[in-house]
């Protein structure tokens, strides 16, 4: 079935004949403020564009350059003595259909279920700044289960809705305990559909009702 | 009553005879984490220790340091010539009794309403910063009201958990309503005690056991 994946940069460096794999990011330029770097250099990597980036942390660790190839790659690319690096992380979660420019003139861009990364021995900390961000991630549909309707069709069924919130929780929900809790969430609500052209006995079709949402959720205790 | 406070730390520029507030903060070391570094800051200006800071958002506009007067005042304090200054942003929740060292030879430091932030300028971005900052904490204490309890004494009344929540919301929940939703957070639970040495019937007190609360929160849909 369809999985969570995180795109990654290949990062190859020749004279070395050596290759690995990174987050995409790059350099912030001095005039710029760092929302609009972040949108720059996705577009710039990827051609993604009017994505939803939000800040999720920074990392500043003085030894996130320790090592000399990392170093060496950087000093290269960016022609500055590289000290300490402080990355501000952004994080978007978008479904995979977008249209993205794998390669380009220097970039090869690729989706890897995130799962993987445990194998993969990521560029400089890329490893902990993609386990944070997950992190972030599975925290934020945890306190705003609302989040996933922006993945999902205007109307959906009950088991796209939980595969999708499994698939990013990393669970096995439980059907009946699933529809009950979910179906909490205000604004969310039966139609009087069914899906179209099944093989099978047409499951009810559900849809998400921001406005509603967003009025009875306001004032939680009030 | 009780009210939501920040602490800011008085700014005085002598050669101008100019004086106002800013937030607590100062430079990194080269060899310091960032977590490190905002632990030490706070000790070095509050005395204060074994505080729970947690990183909640970076600020890195170039026009960050467009106000002369801010940008001569760290040039001066940091013998540095400086172009933009990227903050990365901590923030704590904690009791207005912890002791703090309000003055020390170079530092005066106070609490303020966080309702006059509206009508203080303070020294660079720290109007928006403060604001970023309690809107992190409004969103944390609604997604993880359980947070609360780290402010309560171990037993404590219906009253006092409202008027905590209240406080730091901005709110003013109603009575009932505010019970039965709050009966829902898991591991809180209501005592065969009530409050002692009160001039008045006396209330019930209420728990919270953590142990149970992580249990039966770990897996919210299965």
């Amino acid at each position: 079935g369809e999985k969570l994946k995180v795109l990654l940069i290949e990062r190859t460096i020749e004279e070395q004949n050596f290759s690995d794999k990174k987050l995409p990011g790059s350099i912030i330029f001095e005039d710029e403020d760092l929302d609009e770097a972040a949108i720059r250099i996705l577009n710039e990597l990827t051609g993604l564009k009017n994505i939803y980036l939000s800040q999720f942390h920074s990392f500043g660790n003085p030894q996130r350059t320790k090592n000399m190839r990392d170093k060496n790659w950087l000093e290269k690319l960016t022609n500055m003595k590289i000290g300490r690096i402080v990355t501000v992380g952004y994080v978007a979660l978008i479904k995979i259909s977008r249209k993205i420019i794998f390669e380009s003139e220097n970039t090869a861009a690729n989706w890897y279920d995130v799962s993987s990364l445990k194998s993969l021995r990521l560029a400089f900390d890329h490893n902990e700044i993609a386990d944070t961000a997950l992190e972030h991630i599975r925290h934020k549909v945890k306190s705003e289960p609302s989040m996933l309707f922006e993945l999902l069709p205007q109307k959906f069924t009950m088991t796209q809705l939980r595969n999708l919130y499994d698939i990013i929780m990393g669970t096995t929900s439980d059907v009946r305990n699933f529809k009950k809790k979910i179906m909490q969430i205000e604004g969310l609500e039966q139609l009087d559909e069914v899906q179209k052209d099944v093989p099978y006995r047409a499951p009810r079709l559900y849809r998400f009702d921001k406005k509603v949402h967003k009025k009875n959720t306001r004032k939680l205790y009030s």
